[in-house]
């Protein structure tokens, strides 16, 4: 990063996190122990810092818990169909509980708790700020993550941020690195659905030319978005899974950024791909390839992680037993590469575009 | 709370934290046990929740900890100083963490951790922006508290929020409540400075009516506000204190919270309220009365606190130990009135107002 104060360069966040965070919280991972004036009893160790840029940061506490802690605010420029009026004030509460659980969920820990920032603007009525908290309690109640506190008061407009916390037993955290050459990687459900509902909604396609059941998924996808939370505590407590993370920047997101990590590529397999109906519906009304969709900027928080294939019959157990399942839809190879093997047998790019904040073709990039 | 949709009441925020928010999450602090189903070893339990409306959350932990978590959002209509140019990107990133950390002090714990929401607007730069996130880092490291993690991105505005994290010896989180009367109530250093830094800098008086030395010392109480971690340690170490808080929202909110939540009334005594310099500076400048400045909205982040009297003495020789001080302002009463007993001798309210969030006197109050 260059010092010189004339510098106007406006990076979009994934350059922002490697070239400016990463550099300032470098080395914090490993090295840093804590609270160790009272007695040893109280070390708390940091396992994964700013520096780590995963989802969560990890504390190797006292006793037999690892604390999981990850933050994320919701209300930015993505929320359009709250602007469109499809979502009301109860479901943005709602949505702002399951993204944050989800960060909890992809590093295999389970959620003990949510604090959560609500700044209302000055028109907003009690009525309507009990509906933003009512939405956050049922969500936390959904997901067994209740919302312990946080910070309520004026801003100009709405905005919305938490923190979620969980607990995993010591080592058990999950990353995105930590994948091996050989491993399976796997799917929690079909991914697409939230993007499709954005290109379905924001084409003003409000009248019934795809089914009702269908509009109605996709609203869902939305309005009661479901973190896959009893499927990140079993990824976790299972002990056999190599990396993880959430597909809430999409699936080619998740992926690359996994194989990145983890210093592997990937190769997924078209027709091992989960393909939801409502993403089907959506390509068909609106004359759009099913793939991009599927792949690209779709906010589905759904789990993406890899397990060594020696194990993959034990982790299926595991989710039956609970009444779980996932999909292996690829494998980590050492070549670099992350691809998708069509259904022809070619290997291409992942397709889709990732979600990146600010992702403005005029903003230019650091170097 | 109506349900009425046509209910168009608009509370402050103490009115919706007591009308809506405790009702919406009432009976969790002490009745949840999370985390069960691995292993008895890894039950966490949820020992003071929103219910509790203290600056901080409280788990128990397995092993010999208790986790302290709090969040405080602090770009709101507030930071004047910003706006008026008194204040740059790396000030505010410093003041978030203070504000953040202050209330883990509050709780007698020692921070951990912090994770922390970045969003800029379009227009902000690389140089800006990591301007921001180093006066984070160097606030971290006075406050020894690493930022660990978090949620940086687009938005219209600079948008800052914040979520700390402390640890403290079961059972010595703590409180505001838990004051009984005869317990000597006690100040860790002045008030009354940050808002005498408002008053000074918003009235224009920019130009050298004030020795430099105390408008420098206004100036630093909002661009490196000193949160007391150190004494916030002491007094939770220490096991003597009854109840704590900061006065991020002024000594009298702080003063009259601790009474209220604990049932007693308070006395402080006016000829043992230390006076800050540079408070009698402005108020002699700009004509005003000190009484006020040192009670009222002012973010001082110094801490108030009960102790039993015959513990005064061993925790006056904790904090000396430690290389710090405290005043003994005044005494918590089985009397429920919270008063000041000026150097008259005669006992009147507290002077000043607290901060309220929204305190605008067109805005109705809940019912």
């Amino acid at each position: 990063m260059s010092q010189d104060r004339q510098d106007h360069t406006r990076s979009d966040e994934p350059s922002r996190l490697a070239a400016i965070v990463s550099k300032i919280f470098a080395g914090q991972s490993g090295n840093i122990t804590l609270s160790t004036s009272l007695s040893d009893d109280t070390a708390t160790a940091l396992v994964a810092g700013a520096d780590a840029q995963d989802d969560c940061a990890v504390f190797r506490m006292t006793g037999t818990q690892e604390l999981v802690v990850g933050s994320d605010y919701v209300r930015g420029p993505k929320f359009r169909l709250y602007e469109l009026g499809l979502l009301n004030d109860y479901d943005v509460g709602y949505y702002l509980v399951a993204a944050n659980v989800s960060d909890i969920a992809a590093m295999g820990a389970r959620p003990i708790g949510i604090v959560t920032v609500v700044r209302y603007p000055p028109d907003m009525t009690d009525v309507t700020f009990a509906q933003v908290m009512c939405g956050i309690r049922d969500a936390c109640q959904r997901f067994s993550a209740p919302n312990v506190g946080g910070d309520i008061g004026g801003a100009e407009r709405l905005i919305l941020s938490a923190t979620a916390l969980g607990v995993c037993l010591p080592g058990h955290a999950l990353f995105r690195h930590g994948a091996r050459p050989g491993d399976v990687v796997c799917l929690t459900g079909p991914t697409g659905i939230a993007g499709a509902a954005m290109s379905y909604f924001r084409s003003g396609t409000r009248s019934a030319l795809i089914e009702e059941k269908h509009r109605e998924h996709l609203l869902a996808s939305w309005a009661r978005p479901n973190a896959r939370v009893r499927e990140g505590v079993c990824l976790g407590d299972s002990g056999v899974v190599t990396s993880c993370q959430d597909t809430s920047d999409g699936l080619k997101a998740a992926v690359e950024s996994i194989a990145t990590a983890s210093g592997v590529g990937v190769v997924i397999d078209e027709r091992r791909l989960p393909v939801a109906a409502e993403v089907s519906a959506v390509c068909e009304c609106l004359d759009l390839p099913v793939l991009p969709l599927m792949f690209g900027d779709s906010v589905d928080f759904e789990l993406v992680f890899s397990v060594p294939p020696d194990r993959l019959t034990l982790l299926t157990e595991l989710f039956a037993a609970d009444g779980l399942r996932f999909q292996a839809i690829g494998e980590a190879t050492a070549a670099p590469e992350v691809v998708l093997r069509q259904l022809d047998g070619r290997q291409v790019p992942l397709p889709g575009t990732a979600w990146r904040h600010q992702a403005d073709p005029t903003v230019s990039t650091a170097t």
